[in-house]
């Protein structure tokens, strides 16, 4: 460890709509020293995922907003470089909420050891992270398909739809993704095993979703919001459930936008929807880590990741993301794995 | 009995909008004789509900439209005038889906018993009846509020509302109605003993509804949709639960109308909401209808009626009915009880 300083990304201006790179600012200092019990690890995997939009904004929600000067947060997967932890030694790799900064020094507790020979590092962000256990909490924990059912999965190309559909498949479900674009339809068919993906760029939803599911919709992993969970809800069947992660479609608007009224839809088809965060179900992680870890490693779950290199490019990228620019799990690799 | 004839109310076109008076006709028949095993009933009470919208309605859904010339279905509470099945004989009161007749003839299977002794027999139509039902199954099977907990009710002083906020009562929880106008809003606190009861046409809807949820809302009765219920929204706490019992304000929209989306609101406060019918839980009737019965007979649960007399004002009870006209359980009264 040679470097003097480090970069991060600080909130420079709170975003109305959509972000502009100027709502974000990179600042440079010197590389902190841990103090007793802490440790310091260096970033090398930025996970970035659309909640972070609404951590931007400063109304009441799950989470405070980030403060204006503060540092975005994130979830991060590193390298420890410097411990006075005995739990933690240099070189191991963790994952934390460590935020978009180069490097940052952190309570033990909050830190999770990565092991390198499970999987690459970087899916502790991905397959193995945040975004994976959102998959399987929201699928098993919440939307509770049964084998033969019909499961649709929005944003399916995704660092969570990419999951929650494959999980479906394990369990006996018919997964049909909807993703935008025919590459990232064939990736989800072809690669991950889907059994359809319609293409919502491509013309007419209704017609494509009610081809791909000819019994009808049991459950839906809601990953968009809009008119997409529109033409899905219409094809709904009696006593779906709707596991209701995320709008990332939506995720711009500084008020609701206007939609078609559900109520009277859901009460005749008695339908189920559940909104959920990950975090409700954390006493249940290590158990779900372990499974997802074992269908990692024997290839039953494939996983795909969009990597930008350099902390710099951390606020277009993020900006892409919620325009659905990217194609995997989005990460920016600040730093070499070694 | 001495009648020959009687009078029906069929369907004579379907409604565009708000039924008018002319979408229904009236025919006098002559009162037909039951076959073998079958039972003939002079009707009493006939019950006006607001989901016979839907059955007037040529869409899929829970139950098939009523076709063009057909009687418009109902429930009924009747009087067994002449019975060759010897589980009824003549004077007993029952119950059934008789439609809008002042007689039918009816399958003994579809019939229930009413007792005179145990409440008016009016009440088989309301309190002990379907609109009892579906605020039993859907407090406690779909919204399952804790004592303790705020529930909020929307259409109080009707049929299921009014149940509704007693029972949340019964089970220690804050009850709030919402409910149209000053008289209603007095007769759901100070006669049901809701604990509040706010009027929503009485200026600013999110503001009352802050003053009479100060702790939130946990449980929503959803008995309307539409604006009311948006501003029910606003005020829901993390992990609540509605049970989408109908939205008698959509009811007369040929396509759903345009309100705000509600998912990112339901994820970020991990909302269940949960449609239903009270059918789903028919095993259930009969304990149901016991605690029910014991608590009416123990005046722990009131309720009030609001009947109008003769088949002939049923049409423009109805179309009222859709616009919150009347006051309490709304029936019509076809003939004397005796």
């Amino acid at each position: 460890m040679t470097a003097k300083t480090y970069r991060r990304v600080v909130v420079a201006a709170r975003p109305s709509g959509e972000p502009k790179e100027s709502d974000f600012r990179i600042e440079t200092l010197p590389i902190p020293e841990p103090g007793p019990k802490e440790v310091l690890v260096r970033a090398i995997y930025l996970s970035l995922d659309p909640y972070m939009r609404g951590r931007l904004r400063d109304v009441p929600s799950y989470a405070p907003p980030v403060g204006i000067g503060e540092v975005m947060v994130g979830g991060v997967v590193g390298e420890v470089v410097k411990s006075y932890h005995p739990a933690f030694k240099a070189g191991e790799f963790v994952e934390g909420r460590m935020g978009w900064q180069e490097y940052a020094v952190v309570e033990p507790s909050e830190l999770r050891k990565v092991d390198p020979a499970l999987a690459p590092i970087s899916t502790a962000n991905g397959v193995l992270g945040m975004p994976g256990l959102t998959a399987y909490f929201g699928l098993f924990s919440v939307a509770e398909p049964k084998p033969g059912e019909t499961v649709a999965i929005s944003a399916a190309s995704g660092a969570v739809g990419q999951v929650a559909g494959q999980l479906a498949k394990i369990m006996g479900c018919r997964a049909v993704g909807i993703a935008g674009g025919q590459a990232k339809c064939d990736f989800v068919q072809r690669e991950l095993g889907f059994d359809a993906c319609v293409d919502y760029k491509a013309g007419d939803l209704d017609a494509a979703l009610r081809a791909a599911c000819p019994a009808g919709i049991d459950v839906y992993f809601e990953n968009v919001g809009g008119p997409v969970s529109d033409a899905v809800f219409r094809q709904l069947n009696m006593f779906a459930r709707i596991a209701a992660c995320g709008s990332v479609s939506q995720a711009n608007n500084e008020t609701p936008a206007q939609g078609p009224r559900l109520l009277g839809l859901f009460t005749g088809r008695r339908v189920r929807l559940q909104g959920f965060i990950v975090s409700d179900f954390r006493d249940h992680n290590p158990a779900a880590l372990r499974r997802l870890g074992q269908w990692v490693k024997s290839g039953r779950i494939k996983y795909r990741e969009d990597i930008v290199d350099g902390i710099e490019r951390a606020p277009a990228a993020f900006i892409g993301l919620l325009r659905g620019e990217n194609f995997g799990k989005l990460q920016v690799r600040l730093g070499p794995e070694a």
